[in-house]
Formats: structure tokens, sequence, C-alpha cells
């Protein structure tokens, strides 16, 4: 969905596509394009579709607690040194957008939950990664990007989200057909919630801007495989614009 | 685990490191050195382990069905003109050692179990790729690698093989406590089959040479993520030295 | 809900009691109420409330299948010597009132989705019971019953519909909210799927007329248990008038 | 298992009835049996087998929190006044049992694994009933059946111990192959996790003595159900008497 309101709003089978403003940038027009050749692209056209914001979404942000900003502005392979799971500069740079994410989405009352995890998980972890102490506030949603007192958080012990959790009951419960995803990592823990939600029937939208990871090649593959197979990955300022205009039309209803 | 029998059969959690031969491969030496930098290896040293098949193991090969074949052993780009989905020659060159690990597997009585999908699954797809009429016998499995009667074939709808399945109650049924996975694609069903397998507390293993994808980029840093995340990504030749194990120890019990 | 069609189509969670007709029947008015005695009923006055027709509903057809109603329209002691697993007359009693149901959710274009099983689920079974050799279309759904080319067939192996199956996936792309469920039996696969559809988030009514188990002890006290906790244990009559108002509403619509 | 101890650490599918002693109590001598007519026993008569306690098993101890014990050791009727939830002298006659069977338990090694709840849930309840206001302590597990440092406890929103938990994963790493299952209440929680436990594939029992329910009927019929359909239920005597025999023989070992 790029930048076409009134397509935003549509029943996603029956769509519109005339009407989408003719300057939207191509499927392919993303972070991934200066790793992925040209035969790889060829093959991949029968994925080729018209992106868009679900029906009835949620924003899913995933992760974002304090581990992954230790260490502060500066690259990966630095603060990896004293601050493990860090994704330093790559957090840091997601801050902005994902701050505007939320508020956009706070204004038309689209229900902002988030994932994180108990820092004692009795054994099970997300992945194989060696861990050692840690300080207890590490899993805490990071202050700039705090729920709100009456926002939903799940606790998890897996990479997605559903795993183990009760999140699929609480997107029943509320009726949400589509998620709007943000968090990280890219390969990690947004990838499997993103699979885990597209085989439980959601339309997926991943907010190009407002993931990250460790890696820039894992963050730019996933990023591919998630857009061509799971779902719509789309830039910030596209997502913003259909949020704007969602509040818009909530506050007219 | 690389080719040291003994350690093999040992409890997971207390392995004997010194009793691995010296020669080992590197944990890093797989088909995605070529294209992952030396700071992102470094930042995933905390990863770094002893490689092992698991206790009482089960082989689990993903969608090795005829539609992954068409079109023969030629590139992708060229059999995807006419048969959109195939694997080509990534598929075709995969073929005998997987061969090779479904009769190791077999006479160690470790059991093979497969995925595939029904033609028609009344519109709930695996990925988005559109997907035209298909000729029906494209789901069966490849006749080089069919199952035996005896054999159990996990029909799903969506990547994973636990999504939507009854998967989980025949391994826990049969007192399956790891797995080896096997088949396509690696950036699609392994993939997504793997990361349930983690979360339902399997200890895998993907073998290299029996897994494939259309795209050698989303191969490799699939692969890549998986091994330092979610499995331990093994070569053909010593998972078939562990299997060899297996059956010789099995035969004396 | 009791007839009162207004009140039917409204929000579940804002709901108008005093437009309901005075004649509506008691919470408790049901097959229960000659084994339930004073003391319990009174203790579990705390589940009392409206009962409704929830919002988007489906048909849930559990295990309308032949077995059910081998031996025919005779006692269940008397079939069950040829017919291990025959509903008898409990059966055959169930069949025009679940004629009349699908027949109104057709008309209301609310969707009839059935569960069954494979004669062969190799070792997985969805409880405890010896079965012998069968024929071979005794898991087909019986043909008064049949559902229509375009309608979906779930294959379990286990009691619930959801366990093993991608059914949550299917609810969920349709934008189901909520179920109407009948089928057989009370206490073994009709109560499963009506607590996994409580957990998963759905509105469940269970219709009384239209479920039905071998023994009658079961029967009732499953009903009561699923009333209370659940699911709207609603007659017949009441769902029907709810779906006849849904179609005229859908007509206009 | 009616306490030969020989049969009890047998592979569940190879057992040798004859070891068994003669004196085992009848399959249907069990609490239900002043309730369930002759008719119906006959109709059930395809269930009888052995039962036993499983290989590798766990402790599953369900809903033990304070709110059960609330108003003392009185009639449900009487306490429910008060303290809406209470099982009354139900719960407090299975407390010296169920301590017994938990230092069982720990002298065989076996875990002790619990299920409880947080205080709020967002609005995911496990039933339909209403709850007002609540003591922050409600759903502590009550002291006298306390979990010691190292054992696990399982948050859950749904009536079933594994309804959005990850409880799977923790059983599948410990190498968990069957459940001893105990708590409350019979028709609620217990039921739901153990027609689950069937579900993913464990040999489950359910100690009778060591389960309650507010209404004596329901707990009857539900044990009834599940002793046909899901699980094994056995007297507390038989299952101390097969732990015993497990942590004589773990000594040994």
């Amino acid at each position: 969905m790029h930048g076409g309101k009134k397509g935003c709003y549509k029943e996603p089978t029956i769509r519109d596509a005339e009407a989408e403003p003719a300057m939207a940038r191509d499927f392919e027009d993303h972070c991934w394009k200066d790793i992925v050749d040209a035969d790889t692209i060829a093959i991949y056209q029968a994925y080729r579709r018209q992106t868009y914001v679900g029906d009835n979404p949620a924003v899913l942000a995933i992760d974002l607690y304090n581990k992954a900003y230790l260490g502060g502005n500066r690259p990966v392979r630095e603060v990896d040194r004293e601050f493990a799971g860090s994704c330093g500069e790559h957090a840091w740079k997601a801050l902005p957008p994902t701050q505007s994410l939320f508020a956009a989405a706070r204004r038309a009352r689209v229900p902002v939950i988030y994932t994180t995890r108990h820092v004692d998980t009795g054994g099970v972890q997300s992945t194989n990664r060696a861990m050692g102490r840690q300080r207890d506030d590490v899993y805490d949603i990071k202050a700039e990007l705090a729920p709100r007192p009456d926002e939903l958080v799940i606790y998890k012990e897996r990479a997605s989200g559903f795993f183990g959790t009760p999140l699929i009951a609480h997107l029943q419960q509320q009726r949400i057909n589509s998620l709007i995803i943000c968090g990280e990592s890219t390969s990690g823990c947004v990838r499997a919630s993103t699979v885990d939600a597209f085989s439980y029937g959601f339309h997926n939208v991943v907010v190009e801007e407002c993931t990250y990871d460790r890696s820039m090649l894992s963050h730019k593959v996933n990023l591919f495989d998630l857009h061509h197979k799971y779902a719509d990955v789309m830039h910030i300022e596209d997502v913003l614009a259909h949020l704007d205009g969602l509040a818009v039309e909530r506050k007219v209803a």
C-alpha cells in the first residue's frame, strides 16, 4: 500500500489496483536490492502483488527490550564485546520511526501489543545462544517505547510471539484480522512471529525501518524472504499514511 | 558431531569434547562462508558449540515432492519459466545424498517421516506465491525418495510441518527426542519446521547437502541463521557416520 | 438468546437485556435438570448470563459419520453388540434437527464446517477405545447430512477438531468470530472441540437437540459443564430463529 | 496398575498381565459406580484395559491455589456464599493424599510441575464464570503444597495447562513420556489438561483421591469420561506404591 488511502480500507480480496497512485515504489524497492541478483528477482516474480495494511490491524512489537540497546548507538561489533545480544546502532536507528509508528497507531485506536520474556525461564531459551548472568531489567521494554498501562504485554520463552503464549486468543477475542509487525531481531523473533502469524491466517505487514538485527546480511535476506512468502514489507511512511487515514475515518465513524 | 562415534551416543547435556577427533571441521565451515563477513562471524561467536546428532532421532523429510524436480537438472532460472516452484539443479544435486541418508536411517531403525501437501487445501496456502493449475501428482513424493508403506506421511497446509498437523503427537508417542531434517525449501518449509521443532524442545540437525532452495543466497543465509539459533547444520558424511554407528549399536542391543 | 431476534445481532459485550421477550426459557431449562440437584444449581449461579448466537458464526459439525448411525434407530445397548461406537437411537433422533440446522445456516450464508477422520491414522487415536477392523466408509459423513462440494471438511486424529488440524487458520481467514456446534459425542469430540474453541477466543453455542452421546448421563453432565464454563447451550428453535433472522438481514444488506 | 510393581516399570505396549496380583481392583471400581448404570458400563466395555503409571512420568498439579480452599473445610454450598470458586470440603479432603503424592514423587526424582494463573490476565478467562475483585494471593499455590524453588510453575489463562503456555516444550526437553495428574477442578482445568495431554501423546494417570470439584456429580462423571477415553484413573495407594518402587529402582541405578 503505497500512499493510496482509498485502497487501504478495502477488503483485501477485492482490490482496486487502478486506484493506486502511479508513483508507488516498486515491489522490490527495499533494503535487499543491493544484494539480491537479477536472476533471483526473476525467479521470485510469481510473488509480485499489491501490498497493503490489512483490515482491523494491531501493532505487534517484538522484543523491544533494554538488552537490544545496551552499549549505545555504536557498531554492533563494538557493543557486542561487553553486551552480547545488543543490536547497537541498528536498534538506535529504528527508535524514532518506531516511536512514530506507536503514536500513529494509538491515534487510530489500533492496539499496540508487546512481546518480551521473563529473565528466568527455567532453561527454555528462544535460541541456542549462550547467555551469561544478566541485569534484572534487561527484558523490560525500553522506556522510550514503553507500553501504556492498558496495553497487552505477552511473555514468551521461544522466538515466536505465538509459541507457548495466549497471543492468538487475545487477537481472536479482539477480532484483529491483520498485524503490523516491528522490533527485533529480523532473523529471529520477528521472522518466527511473522511466519506463525501467516500460518494462523493473518495478513501481515513488516515495517522495514522499524525492524533490525545484529547482522545486516541476515536482516536484508530475512526481510526478502518474509516479503515474498509471508508478509508485505512496507516503508514506514506508507504505514503512517495508512494509520493517519484510519484515525480520520474512525473519528468520523 | 564430527565423526566421533563415541560422542554421538552420549547424553547431549554432558559431552566429552576431548573425545572428538582433532581434525573435525570448524563450526563455521559451511556453505555460507563465502558470503558472511568476519565481523558477523565475530558477533556470532557466542553461539559456538559442539554439534551432534541427538538422542533417539527421526529423519524429517520436508516436501520432497515431484514439483521441486520438474524441468530436470538445469538452472532454476531456466526451469522456472515452465515449472514455477521447481528448484531445478539444486533439487537434483541433493537427490543422491538424500537417498544415502534414508538408507542409513532405515538400517539404524531411525524412523523417516515425510511431509507433503494435498493438491487442494481450500485456499489455505503455505506462502503468498501465486499458483496456477497443477498436475495431480505434483505433491506425490519423488519416486526415488518414496516412503515405505509403514512410514508416516504428514499432510500440511502451511510452511511448518508442525502447524495444523498431528506431527508433535506422533513424535511424542514414538518418544523421538531429536530430528535430522532435510528437504526443501531451506528458506521456506525447512526453516519454519526447524524453528517449530526447536520451540517444541527437540535437538535438531539440518543436513547441509540434503537441503535446497531456489535461491542460493536465501539457502546460505537461512542455513547460517538455523545453525546459530535453532539447529546444528551438519555435513552428510558426519550424519551418515553417526547413523552407521547407531545401526551397529542397535544390532548389538 | 431465546427468540429475541433483535438481541441476536448485537455486539456481545453490550447487550440489551430488556429487549428480550419475557417468556424466554430459564438459563437452566435443559436436559440436565432431572439429574442436577438444587445445591449444585445454587453453586453455579455465578455463571448465569444471557445466552446468544455470536457475531459472524460458522456451524461446526463434529464427526457426523456413518459409524455413529450403524445398527439403526435402536437402543445403544442393542446396536453396540454388533457396531461398537454406534450411538443408535440418540444419533437418529438428532438427524432431523441437524438437517434443519444445516438448511437454515446455508440460507443465512453461514459456513458449515465438518470434522471427521481418516480410516487409517497410523496409530494415533482420538481416545483409548479398542477398535477392530472397520468398513472403508465408516468415517464418511452420513449421506443425509453430507457436505456440499464447496464446504470444508477437516480431518482430525484426536478428539478436538482444533488439535493437529488447520481449523483455526481457516476460521481466522474467514473472519469467523463464533461457532454453532453440533454432532457427537457430547462427552468426547464435541466437548474437546468446544473447550478448544473457547480457549481460542470464540463465543460458542452448542445446540442441545443436535448433539448426542452413547451415554445419557455423560451427555447431560457434559452439556451442563459446557453450558456453565465454555458455551451457551441453546435449543434448536432459538438457533433456527436466529439464523432465519440473519438470512433476512443478509439478504437486505 | 494396582500394586504390581513389576508391571509398572515395563514398556506400556508389551505388558505382562499375569504378573499382576490377583486382588487388583476392578477397572470400574471407582467413585462413579453409584451413579453409572449397568447398561452404560456394558456399552463401555471396549475401553477395559490394564491401567498403569507410564514411563518417565512427571506430576502435573493443576491449580492448587489458595482460592480453592477459602472458607475452610465446610460444604461447598456454605463457603460459596462468601468465596465463589472455593471447593470447600472437597479441597481439604484431597490435601493429605496430595501431600503424600508430592513427597513420593520427590523421593523418586519425579518432577512436580504446577499450574496456576496470574491475577490479571487482560480479560482472557479460563471459563465463563463472573469474577469479582480478588485478593492478591488467591492464585498463589497453597502453602502446604508449595513448589520447591527449583520446580516449574506454569502460568495459564485458559482451562488447559497446555493452551497458551510453554508446558509441552518443558516436558519434551525433560523427556517426560507420561503424566500423573492431580488438582482441580475435575470438570474444568483437570479435564481440559488431561484431554490435551492425551492429544499430545502422553500416557496419563489421574489420581482419584487427589482431584476434586465443587460438584460431586460433575466430579464423578468427568472422572468416568477421563478414565474411559483419555487417562487411567488410579487410586492414590497404587500410585504411591509405584512411585516408591521407582524411588528404590532409581537409587540402585
